[in-house]
């Protein structure tokens, strides 16, 4: 049997120097071109909360082979006093702005390429002041179930649903009994999808 | 043991005239005060992608014991030519529209309450064309399940997650392999969440 290491792949990573990215990006730049991409720090700017954005971002690095998505924001609150507007912060980035690095990107990727998302133990494991978290963890869990089997080319798409991560202590006292989970596991997830073969799959890390 | 029925709830379902909602209301309404709603020809007229519809909704009926959702538009088409536009339908009605009845109705509900959404078999089963829809009942599933444990006064809130319904023949050539479920067995699982005990569940009926 003959294996072969996937080599070169160009893949951009959205929220790279994130609390997760960051790690999702020391391991792959290892073996690959990873363009590191953010809201602020990092070598490209892109709002995934904006089309414009995410259009623009695109038309500049072209042809790609991963996109990997480890940015977005939730309203994280109590339900009793949450109200449209806030439920919308969740909607329109880590909903909408996950979703359309889909819609538009799937015009840029390579045959063959992938999509990794990142929804979360919430979905079905929730912590209070958590609703619009588990929403949208539950909408990209969907998401990717349902877009799976409509992308074209070979692509795939994928999803890693980490617990509370170990290097988010600040919030650890609103996760109680939850056993955060390791950097390392957590990052694995993501070469999953990426080197790995599957598609429509949700990577819990718990 | 002494079973005691309750009797003499005051139930608002939207979508009351809707394939699902007019089997649910039939069943109802025999020993309870259904009121029915819906975007056009039920008795009271609400748009659930409109807050300040919502709103005026509830000031005009009240206190009430049940909120059952049967309504919720989504886009239905293929992912390659999806645009933002297009998935907002289902975040504005599907998704947004149920949440708000939530976010809104919690101030309006009798202790001991329930609140009864809808969400659908393709958010783990998926279709072509169904992306939106997938994302979406994921995204209500989630909900459900977050705002389960923080609802306050013993007010509970399940959802109803049918596979394509016996009637909804328009549809069944895009359902290969799916086995259309009865409507007397979608009508139950509205009962069950309104009369039952439980809270933050996904009745499936498939």
């Amino acid at each position: 049997m003959n294996f072969v290491k996937k080599m070169n792949m160009k893949i951009l990573i959205i929220g790279a120097t994130g609390t997760i990215g960051k790690h999702v990006t020391a391991v792959l730049q290892k073996d690959h071109e990873v363009i590191k991409a953010g809201s602020k720090s990092a070598d490209m700017q892109v709002d995934i909360s904006s089309i414009e954005s995410i259009e623009n971002f695109y038309k500049q690095v072209g042809k790609f082979d991963s996109l990997i998505c480890a940015a977005g924001d939730a309203q994280f609150g109590p339900l009793a006093s949450m109200k449209d507007a806030d439920f919308r912060i969740g909607v329109n980035s880590k909903l909408m702005g996950q979703v359309n690095l889909v819609l538009i990107g799937q015009h840029y990727i390579n045959p063959k390429g992938s999509f990794t998302l990142t929804s979360g133990a919430l979905a079905d494991d929730p912590i209070a002041m958590g609703a619009n978290i588990s929403t949208m963890n539950g909408a990209i869990n969907g998401f990717v179930k349902g877009a799976a089997i409509e992308l074209e080319n070979g692509v795939r798409i994928n999803a890693v649903g980490p617990d509370i991560v170990e290097e988010s202590m600040a919030y650890f006292s609103y996760f109680p009994g939850h056993v955060p989970v390791t950097m390392s596991r957590v990052a694995q997830a993501y070469v999953k999808s990426v080197l790995g073969g599957q598609t429509g799959q949700i990577y819990k890390v718990l």
